[in-house]
């Protein structure tokens, strides 16, 4: 448990990457894909059931947690693996994504970020030395540098800006976390830039200078259009080591994944997949489904025969329509499952294509599938 | 599958009995606790879970389902059983209590009861015959008589009137599910006559005599104190004939359930593991935990280091006041698990009890380890 982070680059195909990572808790497969479990749980789901999706690494928010329960409270209970029972390797944001989308009063510096928080209005403080810290208490596998996002649209001198300071943190993050050094395990640094694509090289050039042990792609899916978002990745991932992981933040639909993964992506996360869930939406090899629609009412069939998770084959269509319709949280539980295991089965598709040099081919029957759409009702 | 349905008393120590009976679905080992599976789901937890806590049957509710989805959706669905995939018994009651607590606008006649459902306003009606019939498109392995529920306290006349229009249903009700037997299916008859206890023995010789594969005791744990109830019980019992099971409908508290069954009672049903779960209550050895309790937040020590159920055991108290106060799902999720591994341990307890001929100790030690209450916080 004790090997140095490292990142094998299996094969790759075209632009695409299969890969494996080894973290204190445990080895990944990439491309990969991390439900997220932002206070401390992947919201319905036991360690158990996430696991058997075939996760292999989740990811735990720094705000969530360091206002609830603490930062402190979670390092002396053992860490955030015996917290949440989760034995695998686990991924921590730094917080800096939700002081921008979840408190209110925040007040920007050189030295951090101070804001109020969502809970009860108390004043907290977030510097890339304290957002490493609390990181280490958690017990991340993988640390992420603080940094600081824009919305888009954003102007070039508030992108250039915003892009200098993280620089800078990122600076200030590695020099932190170094000095808590910790064998195996990782700091990423976070390629920032907004849709401005020399910024974002620059901003990848700069951080690969600094030496992280993997890179992440921040700023994104905050709302511009796809072919924004893929151009950047495009236009960012040939900067980046190619014997270092690389991770799309907050990312996103099943095409968004593919997409990615064709531009050199190797690691996603997304509340998507629970969210949606929550709502009654499905994800399939037939596209999205909304299970309260009235015509899986009386559908007897399973979501989906071919898939290798059994909570998508064995409850009908009929039964999770009842759920959804009745506000069942056992609805909510079911397709939660079910869409995590749809993202990870289409990550192990991913993975196994681009071994087998057939990536390209793999992404055109996919996009066929969602496509065509649903199998016709009986 | 179709052994004719019956019920073994293997031993019996002082009133209290340990018994088996054969359904349709499987075998159910007595004292039994059945966790309400109200909607179609015994809310937050899939079949592989409640059959991890050790429960052999489960209840499923009339009124609901009638509502929705229907009941004949469920029956061309292939039954309650597939529906929502739970392979042993089910015993559903008959729509009659929730007719009364839930709908509005009820009419009662010698004929049923008519009403407006909670859901959309739309009229139903309820009779003993469409009751039987709904129970038998759901699939029931064990259905309900209808029966009129009064709330306590009623005038005599009143209990008289509805024990009397109760037994005349449970005539019709009999009638009704002999014109569609099947082989192993079960009718229990339902004692009312509220806290009356001439009334109840009445009741009960007059079932008795109608011949049922078991015997209810229902319209109790409708507000009345523990001590009435379990009076009721105790006068009731003994009408009953020995070798047919008796069930305590709506009960109860892991006291009432000690206590009904050193009364002669074999099964029980109740939402108070669910429900209580969901807000934040654990049922332990100790006694009830309020998990939202602050002295809960940084101990590190599970639940209940004894218990046979891995739940109980694994996380820690702090990690479930964390999902408690956060509101997390996964908070009623691991809590109705405990909750119900809890009612199920303690009925094998009983079991195990009584069979040994020490059900008096059980029933001594389990109430003292009640009123010690929690080991002391760290």
């Amino acid at each position: 448990m004790s090997e140095r982070f490292s990142f094998t680059l299996l094969k790759a195909d075209g632009a695409a990457r299969r890969g494996e990572f080894v973290a204190p808790h445990g080895r990944v497969q990439t491309p990969a894909f991390m439900p997220v479990g932002t206070q401390g749980s992947v919201k319905g789901l036991t360690p158990e059931v996430v696991r058997g999706t075939g996760a292999e690494i989740v990811l735990g928010n720094t705000y969530h947690l360091m206002l609830r329960p603490g930062a402190e409270r979670v390092a002396e209970l053992g860490g955030l693996h015996t917290f949440m029972q989760w034995p695998l390797p686990i991924l921590t944001d730094s917080g800096g994504f939700q002081v921008m989308s979840l408190s209110s009063l925040r007040k920007l510096s050189e030295r951090g970020v101070t804001f109020r928080s969502h809970l009860d209005g108390a004043m907290h403080e977030l510097s890339p030395e304290r957002s490493i810290e609390i990181q280490a208490l958690l017990g991340a596998d993988i640390s992420m540098q603080l940094d600081e996002c824009l919305r888009l649209p954003a102007t070039r001198e508030d992108i250039d800006r915003a892009m200098q300071l993280s620089l800078r943190w990122a600076e200030r993050s590695k020099k932190a976390f170094e000095g808590r050094a910790r064998e195996g395990y990782a700091l990423f640094g976070i390629v920032q830039g907004g849709d401005d694509i020399p910024l974002r090289q620059q901003s990848a050039r700069e951080l690969v200078e600094m030496d992280f042990q993997g890179y992440a792609i921040g700023g994104l899916a905050v709302g511009e259009p796809q072919d924004v978002m893929l151009k950047v990745v495009e236009e960012t991932t040939p900067v980046l080591p190619t014997e270092r992981p690389r991770y799309l933040m907050g990312v996103g639909t099943p095409h968004d994944m593919l997409e990615a993964v064709a531009r050199g992506v190797d690691m996603f996360d997304c509340v998507m997949p629970t969210r949606n869930g929550r709502h009654g939406m499905a994800f399939t090899c037939f596209g999205p489904l909304n299970l309260a629609n009235a015509r899986h009412a009386a559908d007897p069939r399973p979501l989906d025969e071919q898939s290798p998770h059994p909570t998508a084959r064995t409850y009908s269509r009929a039964y999770l329509h009842h759920l959804v319709k009745a506000n069942e949280i056992l609805g909510a539980v079911l397709l939660s499952t079910i869409n995590i295991a749809y993202y990870e089965t289409l990550m192990a598709g991913m993975r196994e294509a681009i071994a087998a040099g057939r990536f390209a081919d793999f992404r055109s029957t996919t996009i066929a599938g969602w496509e065509q759409g649903d199998i016709p009702a009986l």
